[in-house]
């Protein structure tokens, strides 16, 4: 077994844990973006959302949801000086499936990373103005494939 | 009332819809960084993960993992030729809490983001490479946070 993720639910691989339950582990990235940068995993393996069971899905997210709650509202100032001031003032949470888009670790996570102002972290990207029947167009194309 | 999304859920504003069901509705997004990216919503109104439901903010997550099956494997060229062939390689899904993590509707919405090689769209950012004891001092920080 050579999945860094799986090791770490194994425990045969380091990681600083943030929380745990039957279903999923979430720890510290160990290349966060910003301070306080976490990843939540289904302690089931699954590569990719193609392989990961729905309920493992949901339970996935409302972890990410009680984090989020915990960086935006912590006390802790997330540069490491304890404090009951400022904290995060907003949250991403981010999902890659597929290496064309940043998947790096095939074990599906849900990164959720903190943000305050000037923090670097963001989207690159340029949007586009399509005009609504191009929109139209392609929403029933994915209607069709949704059946 | 002047939400946005909640004028679309009420189909008193357009929107070029590919999913709904009795919670959530999922619509082409109208600025979208790559063809076909399209928003999750819940109908019930949250501005942000703070006031969101959680059972609302699984059943988002889990028409997430729907949408992003039908991009990657839905058999039409999201350059909007319908095609046999290839189709979306990736997806990411993302979602901005705050304003200065990016949010610029505040109503709850999940990105579903297809991506192919050379898209251009991505991450912007630094990550850097703390030491585990930096890790571990933030770890118990949010676990105590969390309760
Ligand atoms: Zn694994
Ligand atoms: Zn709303």
């Amino acid at each position: 077994m050579n999945c860094v993720f799986c090791a770490i639910v194994a425990r045969t691989a380091e990681a600083s844990i943030v929380h745990e339950d039957e279903h999923t582990l979430a720890f510290m990235d160990i290349r966060p973006f910003t301070p306080g940068h976490l990843l939540v995993v289904p302690k089931r393996h699954a590569s990719g959302l193609a392989q990961l069971d729905p309920e493992d899905g949901r339970r996935v997210f409302a972890v990410g949801q009680r984090l989020a709650a915990a960086l935006r509202d912590n006390g802790t100032d997330l540069t490491g000086l304890p404090t009951d001031g400022p904290c995060a003032d907003g949250v991403n949470l981010f999902l890659a499936d597929g290496a064309v888009a940043g998947q790096e670790v095939f074990h599906v996570h849900l990164h959720v990373i903190p943000r305050t102002a000037g923090d670097g972290f963001g989207l690159r990207g340029r949007p586009t103005m399509p005009r609504r029947p191009d929109l139209d167009y392609l929403a029933g194309a994915i209607r069709r494939r949704l059946g």
